[in-house]
Formats: structure tokens, C-alpha cells, sequence
């Protein structure tokens, strides 16, 4: 598992080292956006091709995510809504995170997946997902999947009501940043030594 | 293809007699919208088991939507995103359409695929899709797609940035509501003979 | 009438080749947006005098329509509100027609209107109109006028929930675009000679 | 004048009785709303022909308002736009006032008409208009507008991006409630006594 | 009072000598809006420490405002959210404004305040407010503040739900710009000598 | 310490046994929104009084928090925009958390705060406020506060751009509902005693 964390730790900081863009705007007074870039408007802006990649390819080593938001597929903007592609080996975990711009809309593609999400007077909800099922985790919620069958990855694809719905990792936010420990024992009302424990086993 | 046309006939029916239903809000002030008429929340209400009927299904006979809407899946209430599963035998067609209240954005699960939209200033913009392509139909302008390939069918996932995007389906709503002959014959700038032929055509 | 749609064509060709401008914002966190080309701000940015050409002008040979949209009056910008003056001779439409970006709200000055509009359940509203009468057509959704009267000239003013309502003509972006033969053929359940000959009589 | 006064007065104490209604929304997942009260659903609920009253009638003694808004027109709900008839005999005033739902886009149909608005930095803006001009007043800014004419009176149209934009009259919120004499006099730097005498003459 | 006035009025013209600076957006795509002056980001954007001055410092010789909105504090962008902090020197008075793009949500926190708001139908509502209160003024609605203690000065923070709420101040829009005279005796129903009375007390 | 969490526990199961009330709307078309329980309309219903307790009270043996949302005021429905009064005792800590629907502007009344967020890139931002301060916690990223000071307690107003921001709290929503244990050592890549062992000093 060590390998899977690796590769985890990688594709993490690579998206952690995209700047964040200056604000766009998801109510737009024209049909759609071009970018500044874009000398001569053709039909490839409204088209995303960056998908073809998981088409007979093995599944991954560990729990995977592919994008399709404003960042990878421009078109998007001012759109108010975009994809990702989720890749579950058996056993691979999506860890709890949130989305703060928007609510996201599972759907089973193959394999079976065991979904929650907890709302805002701390009630989980879980569900077991089969094969062309849909699960909704509304807007900024903590939510995770988890692929239990000791056989078969699972894959889905997952859209969300914004170009642009941004992720909020708990393990990696909590702790994989330089937040104090002592800070973090206070909150999880546990020593320090606990901390430092799950912080090792995250860090990169 | 009369037959194909009669099926597709029917299902226009069974939609229209839906009724419009009282105005929801996709802006929320809570978690999740809870129906009235839900007396124990559980899990099921943000689980969407209605595609299942598509696994292993023979092709459509034609052309042939699955939506799932807030109509069809109400836990979307406030959510703002939707899906719809698109069937596409050899050779059929999603005739011109336009969602009034949100962007499509369709991601093409299996076989090819003609797309193609006209934005407001009547620029045609068309592309020729492949196994995980996406591309996205921007809110409220003319879209369709046709399967050109002669031997396999298509099929496609869309995401909404709605719960209830709608749709008006142009041939059925400009050629088989009872909109006068000669105001349509005029719009065309063709003769009443025409207008009756393309309406006789579309009768179900 | 070969002349009246010659017109037509020549307006819809103009208005086709204005450049999809840079997205805008309805909401803004100023009392009103100004243009980085105005060097010295005056009230001219919030006046606008290009109807003046209507006042005793002869009745137009066809249909006609003149726009305050934020394209031809930039100081609406921000004011998600616009106008349009609609010119209707005798025995004219304005053919089927939706606006992706707002409702439509007509006052009739002048004159006598048929009017219609088609939900997203395919059903017809139609109404006839008197002078200083109101009707609304719904965001995004297929609607035309027509002059019924065969002596008097119709004359309505239009406010829609924009500044950039934006128009999607069916008979213009579905027949005067190069939409492949085959796929509107299919599309309307009809032979291409047919569609060819609709084409035809709408081609400029 | 005073007989002017007794009138505008009358007016506005029927529009004060009205009660507000319960909370409606802008933004919704239909094609529109229909009121719960209504049994069978007719193209009547989208048209408005409570202006015909203003056809060939005399001018009134005073400036005068005639709405269209979702209170006197339902079908307008959900549909964010609406109307208003202003009617200014010679030498009338619309006093200042601010929308606080929306911008105002006056169309001025007859006569000319003196207009001005105030930014939040205090900045007057002010127009002459002539027939057929657009002057817009933008969302929440204290507006005005005056027939200088000494011969002929005004008529406009006003669209609003609201269906329920609102009206607060400076004159009648600041000196015709019952906010207290010395609270004014000191917002104002005056006596007591101009503020009264202000307050009686708007009293009705 | 005259000395207060002149502070006020010094007060005010800064103010109004600000440009309105170019649209921003309330509704953002990404977690923060950087301005592109800022080469550097810490968490200095998110920081405003501009109301220190007002720890330990004796009150104001009149009715003080101290804003926190999007020009003083531009990390604010985006975020629907700013501050004010209200000093009510004894027997002061924060005259009748509106905000038009925000709610204000008073707390008082300390002292004791005379608020009132006037809505649409003309209805004043008041309330005394001691410490820990808080009252909320509707988006856009006539609102006013009085210290009527003899002896000791209230303080009060305020919250807007958006970064740029503005500020209509009534004496100043109304009679500090330069609205006629005639205008504005007709709109008030009294004669020019009391308008021009009122305007002269609020001269700077 | 085991005392203060049994008072944060009692505390956080009264939030949690509060029910999710059906959907309100943030944009209002009416000045305000009168609940169906209120007969007589009175400025109560703007004025909130709840805040009282805090004055001359003894500091709360651990973090406490009173909320002023549209749940215990309900005038502030569709007015966008609540307080939260925050008391720190020294060393008390506002765990990690998220508010799904809004923005957080903290001020800083008393004491010295700690403070930190982390952006969706991963990046921590932090921040010692002094009396007077003011930070931002932009919507939907997990943020916390530290009173590291030994002797003196901190106390903040916070406000926010809705009436009802939500709060995800980290620690109870991660570890202190039945999320399955092997699901939460797969994401914290760790061992499954240490997650029982955070669970069992969180449980109430």
C-alpha cells in the first residue's frame, strides 16, 4: 500500500501546484466564454477528449480521479457544470472531502460501491451502490466511497453543478499541511503522539 | 421506421401528460429538500435505481431518453444537477432540441457519434465523437446528435447543471402542437402543402 | 414577398456577423459598469436615443426588429433588463423563435397580435391581443406573433429579464445553417427533398 | 394642486394597505408558476390587459402609476420582469425613489421628460429626453423624473429585471411615517419645525 | 453641531470623490479573487486591521462610520460578506439610507440605540435596542439609527451580505446634490424657500 | 479537559437533534418573509435578543458558540446574511471545520486569536489576530481558531453572507458518526486501533 500512497502523494502535489485562476463567473451574458488564448473559435473548445486515456487501460494501483473541470476543458466556463471520471481497484478508498462550489451526482458505471455522506446535524447516510445507480452528495457535505468487493474495481463517473466545484481533501487538509499539532490534538481530543502518527502516515 | 416513430410518439405523450409541477428553488437555505410526503428519511431519497433497466438490454428500437430528473429522482430538489442516459441505435437521430434551464454536457460511453449547435449568431459547430469523448451544448441554443455509423449503436450519459433542465424538442413543439399553418408557412417562407406534409409526418 | 425575405436575410446576415462579445456579469458590486473605452463618464452612458428613427417612419416591408440589448446601449450592463421595438406590416410574423438568457414581456402599442408559446410539455397558449395589452412568454421557450389583420400594422415593445436575452430563430438556426439533409430529414420524419426545399426558401 | 396631492395621496394609501405577500422566488424549475388557486390552467394567466384603461382617457390631475407587477399580473411570478405606465401631465413630478428589487429601463412614448438619478458617490446624473429615448436608473439609486413641458404631457413605459421590483418614496418614507420630528430635524440640520411643516404638507 | 457638520461633510466628500471602480462578481469560481497587484499572496489578503483605531480612543464629536467592505479590505471579493462599525456620540443620529445591494444585520455592542426601517407599503417599524441586540434592515428599505441617551455613546458592528453593500444617504441625495429646487418643492409638495432652507443646512 | 468535552458534546447532540427545516429561498421577492406562525407582524420579528446572556457572564469552561442563523431568528429569512458569537477560554480551540454556505468575516472583540484556513491547492494560510481584527474563511474551506493565550479569553463576532451558513465540523462528522473503521484507516492511512482511539475520546 505504501506504492499506492506514493502515487497518491504525487498526483496531490501536482494539483496542488496549479495557482488558482482569477475568479470567472458562472452567470454569463453570452453564449459561452472564449478564452483570450483562442485566436480562431472552432468546435474543439466544446470538446474534451482527456478521457480516451481510461478506455482498456488497467486499473490503477490506488483509488484514482481524472477531471473534467474549467481547468482541464476551458469550454466549461461559465457553464455550470463538469465531470469527473473515478476509479476505484477493489478495496480503494475515496477519502471523506467536500466540495465547496457544488453538489455531485454518482453514477455506477461497473461494479458495486459503498457511498455516505454525513449532513449538517452530524446524520450519516450510506448506501450500497450496484451497477448503473445513481447517488446524490448534496452541495459542501463531507462524503466518501469505498470499494469493498475483494474482486472487482469499481468505476463510476460523477458530474457536479458548477465548471468548477473545487475539493476539499480531510486527511490531506487536516493533516498534510503544517496545521500545529497541538492544535490538532485540542480538536480531536487526543495526545499528540496520535497526531503525529496519522500526519507521518500521510505525508508524502 | 414507422414503427420506430409510433414509440417515439407514445413517449412524447406519456411526457406531456405530466404536469408542470409547482416552482421549486435551486437555492437552498438547507442540507437536502425533503418531499412532504416523506415521513422517514432514509438513504433512498438521494438513490437513483431507474437506470438499471438499461444493463444488458437489447438496443432501443429507436431513438430513446432515460431521464433522471427531479421529477423522476426528487432527492435533486436544490442540488442543481441532473443526468440523462441517451440510447442511439444505428442511424437514429436526437432530432434539434434546446435545454431551457441549464447546459448539457454529454460524455459518450460507447460507439460515435455527429453533435452538433448553433449559437445565437447561427455559427454551426459540429464534431465527430469517440468512445469517452465529452462536449458540452451550451444553455438554451440548438443542439442535436445522429449515429452515423451503420452497424453499432451509440450510447451517452448527459449531465445537467439543473435538476430540471427541460427540454423543447423543436420538431415536436413547432410541427405538432396546432400552431396555425399559415403562421408556420410563412415563418418557413414555404407553402402551407409543406407545412402540412412535415406536420402529417410528426402526428403520432 | 421574395423582397420582403431578401430583407431579411440581409438583417439576419448582420446580426450573425457581430463577434460573440466577452462574457459580462448580471450581478455586480458597483451602482453600474463602465465601459473601459469612456473616458469622461456622462449621463449619455445610461440614455439611449436609437429608436428615435422609428417615429413617423413608414411601416417596415416585413417583420422587423430593433434591439436595446447591452450591445447597442453598453450602459446595461449589469442591469439584467433590455428592450426590443417590434415592427409587424400587415399579415407578418415573427417566426418561432426562443430566448436562451430571459423571459419576454410584450406590450402591445398598436394594432391587433396573434401570439403563441409551447411549454416543455408540448402545450400550446395562444392569445389574441389588443392594443395595451400584455403577455409574457417564458425563459427559453418556443414563441411567435403574428399580424392577423389584414388592413393595420401591429406595433409591441418587448422588455426581457436581460441586458443580452440573446434570440434562437428555429426556421433560421435549424433550416439556414448547414445542418446535414440527412440528419434534418430524419428529424422531422420526412424526405429530403423536403428539407431541401424549405432550406431553399429561407436561403438568403 | 392640493386637489393633485388628495389623489396621490389616496393612491398610495390603497397601495399601503395591500399586504405583503408571502415570500415568491426568481428563480425556478418550471416553465412557470401556476397560483394554487387556479383550477384550469388558460393562456389568461400570461396576459395582462389591465392597461387598456389608459387608451384614449383624459390626462390625469397628477403624475400617475399604472404596474404591472406579480401582484397585478401572477403569471409574472418566477419570470423576473414586469411593467410600468407612467402618465405626467404638464408640470408633474415623479418625486425621488429607489427600486430595491431592480433597475429601471423607461421608454418614453410621448412628450419630453426631465430624468436624473444619484450614485452612491453622490454623483448626479441627469437627461433630457425626447420621444422614443431610453434612459435606465439603476438597481437601489434615488431617481426622479419631471414633464418640464408647460403644454403637453409625458407618457413612458417602464421595464423592470424584477417581478416584483418595489417602490420606496422618499417624500412619503421619510415625512409621511411616523418617524419622529427631532430624529428627522437632525438628519436633515433643520429645526424642527420646517420638518413639520414638510410633514404636513405631504399628510393626506 | 455646525463643527460636527463640517466633519461629516469633509467625511462625505472623500467619499464621494472615490471612482466606482469596475464591476467585480459575487458569484466566483475558484476559493478567493487575488488582485493582480498582488505578486505575493499571504494571508495578508484575508486580514484587515483598520479598525484598531478605535480601541481606547475617546468618542467621535459626531455620528462615525468605519467600513470594512470590498475597497478598504479587497480580500472581501467574492466572498458576500463586509463589516461596518457605527460610533453614536450621545443624542446622534445615523440618518435615513438605503444599501442597495445588501441586508444589514446590526449588533449593538454597546449603549443603547432607536432603530426603525420603513417597507414598500409605507409601515414604519421601530425597536429600542439595548446591549447584544441585534435588528435587521431589509435589503434596499429606508433605515435610520438615534443615540437618544443623554449620557453615554452607543457602538455598534454591522454585517452586510454582500463585500460592496453601497449607501444611499437620503438628506445627502436628495438635497446635497444639485436636484432643482422646483423639482424638489413639487416632489415634497412645499415651497422652494424650505427646500433651499434644508439644502443650506447640509452644504459643506 | 474531560468535563469541557462533555459539555462540547451535549452541546453538539442539541444542534444535531435539531431537525432540517424544508427549503427556504435567499432571493425574495417581497421585503421580507412573515412566517406562517406570526398573526400580528411587529418589529420583533427583526429584532433578536438571544445575545443578552453573554454580558457579565463568566467565560464557558470550554469554546462555546452562539448562533444568531434563521433558526433561532427567523426574520433573517431571505435577508443573506447571520452572526455567530464565539468565546474562547484560554487554550480553547474552534475545531477544524466548513461552512457549506457561506463565506465566515470573524471580528475580533477581546483577546488575541490564532487563526488559519487551507485553500483547495492544499495551502495553509494563518494569521495571529489582535483586538479589532478582522479575518475572512472563504465558503466551504476547513478553517480553525486557537486562543493560545494562558491567562486571557478571546471573544469574536462572526458574520455571514447567508442566513444559514451550516457547519461541518471535522472531527464529529469524520469521527464521531458510525463512519465504518476500515473505511477510515484507508483514508487516514493508518491503523484501525488508532482510529477507535480518536473515536473513543470524541464520543460523547
Amino acid at each position: 500500500m505504501a506504492f499506492q500512497r506514493k502515487l497518491l502523494c504525487t498526483l496531490a502535489l501536482v494539483v496542488a501546484s496549479l495557482h488558482v485562476a482569477a475568479a470567472g463567473d458562472p452567470d454569463i451574458l453570452t453564449d459561452y466564454v472564449v478564452p483570450s488564448t483562442i485566436v480562431n473559435l472552432t468546435s474543439d473548445l466544446f470538446t474534451f477528449t482527456g478521457m480516451r486515456v481510461i478506455i482498456n487501460a488497467p486499473p490503477p494501483p490506488a483509488f484514482k480521479v481524472l477531471k473534467a473541470s474549467m481547468a482541464e476543458f476551458p469550454g466549461l466556463n461559465g457553464q455550470s457544470v463538469s465531470y469527473a471520471v473515478l476509479q476505484y481497484p477493489t478495496g480503494s478508498v475515496n477519502p471523506p472531502h467536500t466540495h465547496p462550489r457544488a453538489s455531485e451526482l454518482l453514477f455506477l458505471l461497473m461494479g458495486t460501491l459503498e457511498v455516505g455522506f454525513v449532513d449538517t446535524t452530524n446524520k450519516l447516510y450510506t448506501q450500497t451502490l450496484k451497477q448503473a445507480d445513481m447517488f446524490v452528495f448534496p452541495k459542501g457535505l463531507v462524503h466518501y466511497q469505498y470499494n469493498a468487493d475483494p474482486k472487482n474495481p469499481a468505476l463510476a463517473l460523477s458530474a457536479f453543478g458548477s465548471a468548477s466545484a473545487g475539493t476539499v481533501s480531510i486527511p490531506n487538509q487536516v493533516f498534510n499541511t503544517s496545521i500545529n499539532d497541538n492544535i490538532l490534538a485540542k480538536s480531536f481530543n487526543t495526545d499528540i503522539a496520535t497526531i503525529q502518527k496519522i500526519k507521518l502516515g500521510l505525508r508524502c
